[in-house]
């Protein structure tokens, strides 16, 4: 195993410093791994708080600041945040008008999260994201998986906090962005997790797996290698049978794994686009990078989020954040 | 050879398409394989002309838009565009104010670009790039190579240009910044050309490159594979060898070569400011990503630029391209 890493014990350490060093509007809470805006708190500005297993970079610990989170608690690899690093998130985050937990719909997530949430004094509402239509519970799920679409969900609900969107208008509003979000994936390789050493599943040369997590859990069933466009086929189509996006401007996303370059996610959203265009769905903002990653996994994903006026808007509010940024 | 590309003779139009569909604000000439800003050209505004081989995305064509080019021309994959794109280039973003071309220093890059600029009716001046401390002459090279800073170099002088700055001060500016900016880079693995259907070359499980061109092209020496520490030092050490970095602000990019994930940049520029620290140079701003890629290819390089005050002014001015935005 080769990888930019000094070792598989201290990588997520080490990521957290050199985020730190990279974006000089974060602090790092290093005891409890939380990642948190250096400026002082804004009176009454309700606190959005995520996390969740490390090897996701950008998400969460690089979507801190401005227009975004609060506060990002990284977890082992691909393992939930404990409660104590979640209470210290919120209490650090939190500034009385209340804190917005952005869970990714996993068992250990939802537990830590929920156990996090009663044992802080702050008031704290949750939104669950479960945008994944490619199975049903999973290895690590009740339910759908969240995926990708969870940067959505934090970029919405940022901008409106941002703003001084009310605690539970705030939920509200992060909950309906997320039933309007889909998601589907797809690996052309395994991940390698750093302490295993080895890829997380054998997937033959030829092969691809279809509907795959972002931990390399199993999807919906694997086929040989074609080409991108059946691939997005293979991505889109589910997507769309999963919720009518006719009748509604779309955000879309095509986001790699983390092993993909960017002249093949470019070749992707070609295909999706022109897919999304001969179904009548109407694109209003898209976006193609690597956000929601599975550490070194080749593939993508495609998230399709069914947006109000009011949503576009707040998407397109300015953003400042090591993993993403915009200007107004 | 699996990738998200429909069949090697199809990626670069693919993803010139997809470049096309995600940024409403670019528009394609598929003819000639330039992207181009979609709005009116100002009148008296210098432009801002380049491109080189594709498979390094975003470089250069997810650089056009406000704040850096105006037209990038996208040449076969690892090959130079050829005179007649370059023309064609040009006079599509000329307004008579005058045109700069930024070139990396590439044998085929600078005759073709040369070309171009004889055959144009605009008035011309060119900037060349060649950042790479690595190696003197290479595979496709006479004197330096040019990889990452190439980047710092459009972004600065696309702010300039931006502002209204006349051809020869931009020219000056550009060529000004190009000689403050040294590069290191290396390799974990080779990348994969889509027509060859195999790695470049091949390096043995447990070794690495110092100092890969980003074409593959030999460096330095080859290695043991150690940990990121290591490698900052190897990257690190020639650099601030090259050229005195003490004395002034420095722009440092981390830059991520294709494949690798967010997570190990994070883990490098940790170590790679550390050791600048220790040498006393003051990281002024700090970019960390994939933004000068090598196809597939697992690794990372290390640029730095030797930054006046207003370099670091223009550096922060707004960029509102496909691969590079932020606001004010």
């Amino acid at each position: 195993m080769k990888k930019l890493i000094n070792s598989p014990g201290t990588v997520i350490a080490d990521a957290l410093r050199g985020i730190e060093v990279s974006d000089n509007r974060v602090r790092v809470d290093h005891t409890h791994r939380i990642v948190l805006r250096k400026e002082p708190k804004a009176d009454g500005k309700v606190a959005l708080v995520s996390g969740g297993g490390s090897g996701h970079e950008p998400l969460h610990a690089g979507f801190v600041g401005e227009g975004m989170l609060d506060a990002a608690c990284a977890g082992e690899m691909f393992t939930s945040p404990t409660p104590d690093q979640i209470v210290a998130a919120i209490d650090a985050a939190d500034t009385g008008a209340g804190t917005l937990l952005i869970v990714k719909n996993y068992t250990g997530d939802v537990m830590n999260f929920e156990m996090g949430a009663e044992l802080t004094g702050a008031q704290v509402r949750t939104v669950l994201v479960a945008d994944d239509v490619a199975v049903e519970d999973s290895t690590f799920t009740a339910g759908r998986r969240g995926v990708a679409g969870t940067m959505i969900v934090e970029k919405i609900a940022g901008a409106a906090a941002e703003e001084g969107m009310g605690l539970d208008d705030v939920a509200s509003l992060a909950r309906a962005v997320a039933a309007s979000t889909r998601s589907m994936g797809m690996a052309l390789t395994s991940c390698t997790v750093p302490a295993a050493g080895r890829p997380t599943f054998d997937l033959p040369e030829h092969e691809m797996e279809i509907g795959i997590g972002i931990h390399g859990e199993p999807g919906r069933h694997r086929e040989p290698f074609t080409d991108a466009a059946h691939i997005a086929r293979q991505l889109v189509e589910p997507v769309l049978a999963d919720l009518n996006f006719g009748d509604s401007d779309v955000i879309l996303l095509v986001n790699g794994m983390g092993g993909t370059p960017l002249i093949e996610l470019y070749v992707m959203v070609a295909e999706v686009t022109a897919l999304l265009e001969a179904a009548d769905v109407r694109i209003a903002r898209c976006l193609v990078g690597n956000y929601v990653t599975s550490l070194d996994m080749a593939g993508c994903s495609v998230t399709l989020t069914r947006a109000e006026p009011e949503w576009l808007r707040l998407y397109d509010e300015p953003v400042n954040t090591a993993g993403l940024r915009w200007g107004a």
